[in-house]
């Protein structure tokens, strides 16, 4: 017997979507971080859905409530950004134990209507279920874009820049301040609290993958797993390499000094850590240095060049100018351990 | 505090979408079968979701994994079928315990498959997520319409005649008997697998909602509550009552027998078992007949008509020449009892 925890999130998903059958109006099925969907209109139609699981994603604590909200949808949010769409319609399926407060759930809507607000998208469905032990919040996000004006992981080339938005390990560095409490306790309060934002409640970059997709940028992904696997995605996808300068990731100074306290490489942070919930985009290495500067003068949002891609399929670190393979670790949602390189 | 499972499904359903702003775009949002949204084109999106959870909607037995696939796809298409849409793309969200054997995974996609196939529905996407205790299988289905030609809960107008496709009560027969194995034991092999068939593998009503739809019919829900509780929520959205006749319920003989055999009144079934996945739908008294000809025509699903929609809000039950009050009892999936007057 094999159990599903040996196989792992990527080899179960591999063994279940194998051989699906084409259909014309499937522009983009499984295997993006959505699918684009042709449904006759001028604008296709995206769709994504992404579960928050209470113990694995979040846990309840006085007060974490509302965050919990926010967070769930952003993180669908940030799938629909990575395809350069526009958010509109989402359906929250709950599955929730019959024992808890009806007050966490309040916050927990409260936190999905502002979020949903915020982004202009209305709540226009779901499911209520039981599930005894843990709540479960399951939210399929649907958006519509520009046909061939959206942004997938199929379309890298050799030569191009790869580039980040924002910055890396905010949210690995939130996740270590809040494991640990003597840790958390060394660093100051405004630095606390921004890592800890970074990790509860990302933000998701709706306007800049829009921006993107609109001005020829094609490929592009989200942080979610760690930016080694986030790009291993684009690389299989796309059938090339990648060389990554750990030099240019863009880290906060705090998320630099918590790493520091925490003995950690604060690259590692930003290579493995996940949940930055930043956008990756590859763009001809020509045009990355304008682009960033219009991105930013259109959404506030930064970009920086991290990398090239590369022909082959070998992913590799430069650091203090010497390459090593870069393996494509990240968290595994399946397995119990962290399987990045980190 | 007030817990979840003291509030009830409705209750909260009530209570977090309360309020919701409205969009020009959400022709239908919550309080329907699925949501109707304007994407723009010639036709209109059809959104719903609808999870399937071990313990509560199935068990794993051996050998039971393929029905489940199919049921958890079917009974969400056959909430598309009770808008009159045509289904189209699914997304399929996981929660699975790492350590279930990938085989029981492989026969819940071998049974997905082979209804999505069925169907013509494209299976475009989803997640997966790590859940302890129990499998969990969530679907988003997405479907398409004529805009202005699909069934609404909110349009039922007094004088209309109520009717059902198939038949009632097969599903609650096949729970009988699949609960009590000395009941089981003194049904006919083939009288037991058919009951059993419909609890399992449920056929949704996909054709006849489409053609319904494209046939003036306006008004139409699908019983999955069980048909008193799916009936008051077409008279509580159109502020109309409506009188059931107990004796035209359309039940099978073996419905019947097994009732009887159980010490139960097969018209129990009918009115409170739920999850027989047919459609009720309203038409104008003197077009039911030829509707009902017509319908079994195109699709070979027969109706019957087995009541009328009245002015008011009462719920009558006329049995045995005796009117009495039907209560909408009907399966709350959070609380543990079944709330049914049955």
């Amino acid at each position: 017997m094999t159990t599903v925890g040996e196989l792992g999130e990527f080899g179960l998903i591999a063994r279940i979507t194998a051989g699906l059958p084409l259909f014309p109006d499937v522009i983009v099925g499984v295997g993006d971080d959505a699918a684009i969907l042709d449904i006759g209109g001028e604008e296709v139609l995206v769709a994504t859905c992404d579960a928050q699981v209470e113990d694995t994603h979040f846990r309840l604590r006085r007060g974490s409530s509302h965050d919990i909200g926010r967070r769930a949808l952003a993180v669908n949010l940030s799938d629909i950004a990575a395809m350069g769409a526009r958010p509109r319609f989402a359906l929250i399926s709950l599955l929730v134990p019959p024992t808890m407060d009806v007050a966490i759930l309040d916050g927990i809507y409260a936190g999905l209507r502002e979020e949903a607000a915020q982004f202009d998208v209305a709540l226009v469905g779901g499911n209520i279920a039981r599930n005894a032990e843990r709540l479960i919040i399951d939210i399929t996000l649907l958006g519509t874009g520009t046909r061939n004006k959206l942004l997938r992981r199929d379309t890298a080339k050799a030569g191009e820049a790869v580039m980040v938005t924002g910055s890396l390990g905010s949210a690995a560095a939130g996740l270590l301040v809040s494991e640990d409490e003597q840790l958390a306790a060394k660093v100051a309060p405004e630095e606390l609290a921004g890592v800890l934002a970074a990790l509860s409640t990302p933000t998701p970059r709706v306007a800049a993958g829009q921006w993107l997709a609109q001005h020829g940028v094609t490929t592009g992904i989200d942080v979610s797993d760690g930016l080694a696997a986030d790009i291993s995605h684009i690389c299989e996808a796309s059938v090339v390499g990648v060389q990554i300068e750990a030099e240019a990731l863009p880290i906060r100074p705090e998320v630099v000094r918590i790493a520091a306290l925490a003995g950690r490489e604060p690259q590692d942070l930003a290579l493995f850590g996940g949940e930055d919930y930043e956008l990756v985009f590859t763009v001809p290495a020509d045009h990355a240095e304008m682009l960033a500067r219009e991105l930013f003068v259109a959404t506030g949002v930064s970009a920086t060049a991290i990398g090239t891609i590369c022909e082959g399929s070998a992913m590799t670190l430069l650091r203090e100018g010497k390459s090593s393979s870069l393996r494509p670790g990240g968290w595994d949602h399946l397995r119990l351990q962290d399987s990045s390189g980190g």
